[in-house]
Formats: C-alpha cells, structure tokens, sequence
C-alpha cells in the first residue's frame, strides 16, 4: 500500500503538469473527439494484454511491457477533457455525474493512473502469473468508471 | 547531425518494440481507427505548441515540454496500422501510396520520430526562440507525409 500511496503523489503530480498540457479545447467537439481518441487507445492495448492474461495469446515480457507502458501513458492524458464544461452534450457517453460528482471522478481517474502504473512496473519483472492480479486491478478501475460516468 | 543519427537508432528501436506491439488489429477499421486517434493526439498537442511558437499563447516551459513529450510518444505508435493490408480503403484518408512506397513511407516516419524526440529534449532546455527551429522540423515531417501518403 505504501508504493500506491507513493504513485498516487507522483501521478498528482502529473495530472497537474500534463492536464495543464491537455486543458485548452476550442470547441467542446474537441475535447469529446479528444478523450475518444485517448479511450480507443487505452482499449487497443489494454486488449492485447488481456488476450495474454486469459491466456489466448502467447506471453511475450516485451510486447506486454510496451502494452502496459502506452497504457499508463494514455492514462494520464484525458481527465480534463472530461471536465470541460458542456461535454456530457453531444457525440459522447459521459454521463453528468462527472461534473456532479467530480471529486469522486477524480478519484477514479487517480486509481486508473496508480493502478496502470503499477502494471507497468509489474510488467517489467513479472512471470505472467504475477501479472494477472495488477491487470485485474486495472480492469477494475475501467469497470467502476465505466458505470460510474458513462451513460 | 550526430545527434539526429544517434535518436534515429533510438527510434528503430522504439519502433521494432511497440511496433509489434500495436500490430495486432482485428479488422481493417481497427487499424484505421487507431491510427486516427493518434493522429488527433498529435494534432492536438502539437497545436498548442504551435500557438505559443506563434506568438498566439504565452510559453509556459512545463507546458511546453509536457506537449513535447505526448507528441514525442504519439509518435511512436501508429506505423503498423498504416501498413495494416487493406487499410487504403474505408473510412480513411490514407493513400495507397504507402503500400507503394513502404520505405519511403518508414523513412518519412523515422524522420518524424527522430524530429519529436528533439523536440522534447529542446524544450527541456531552451528559451522560446530555441524551439522555434526544432518545432518547424516536425511541421515539415507533418507536410511531407501528408503530401506524399494522404489521399
């Protein structure tokens, strides 16, 4: 627990600098077309990690770890296109409990970083097996956002 | 020029691991779909930059770097997808000229990749007028792909 208290700091930390990177969108098309484009490659690789977790594609340490370190990269970028005002209207399945609840959102947003940073150190030492409990971390998270904020 | 030769081996490294694994897609507008959500990533982050170089934004150095960095790892990613057989065709504005001239189509992507990367690592360091230079070398790689590989 100590090391995901410590990686929440350090993915605070980085939710300050990279969403002050992502926070300005012209038209709130584009912070909706934004954070799609965030979420279709999370899922991507996200993909090709399970299909080796549930055992229908081959282990490979190196793949696996590019998949978990686009992960937890893709993961720091989308949260404050969730938050521009207006964006829970239009071509999206945001619900607006991400503005009524946004602490709670960010909560959420904050374990999805930990958990796929851990992922991503886990994926550097691991044999598969110890890999299966930092995945189901991760698919967690994606599963409590999910039917938490989505439509 | 040293330097540029040194990243580019970096790059085909880069390349050869999360090449393979973004490689696999499922069906075409997979493919075509992941390759496009990178493509708005770039644009967006790669914007922002370009409003500052122009004058148009105020240059925050964390800012900066931070758009650097997302647009120096977007790069790395979407290559195979472009090579996806069948990817021509469909939703997409892809040429098949890609096919046609798949070395050309790499050289042009290592360029770009080679090009972000100093990018990042100009903005670590430099004042704004020191970004100037290295920001049109990616803009230059944007043009050139587009011109030769975008219907």
């Amino acid at each position: 627990m100590k090391k995901r208290a410590k990686i929440m700091v350090l993915v605070l930390v980085g939710v300050l600098v990279t969403g002050v990177a992502a926070a300005q969108f012209a038209k709130t098309e584009d912070a909706i077309q934004y954070r799609k484009a965030v979420m279709v490659l999370i899922g991507h690789h996200f993909k090709q990690m399970g299909a080796v977790v549930q055992g229908k594609a081959d282990y490979d340490q190196k793949v696996f770890t590019a998949n978990a370190e686009v992960v937890k990269t893709q993961a720091t970028l989308p949260w404050n296109a969730f938050l521009e005002p207006g964006t829970d209207k239009g071509d999206t399945t945001m619900s607006s409990a991400v503005f009524k609840k946004k602490d709670d959102f960010l909560k959420t947003a904050e374990a999805f970083q930990a958990d796929t940073a851990l992922l991503a150190e886990a994926a550097q030492g691991a044999d598969l097996n110890g890999l299966k409990a930092p995945f189901n971390a991760v698919a967690q998270n994606c599963k409590a956002c999910h039917k938490a904020f989505r439509k």
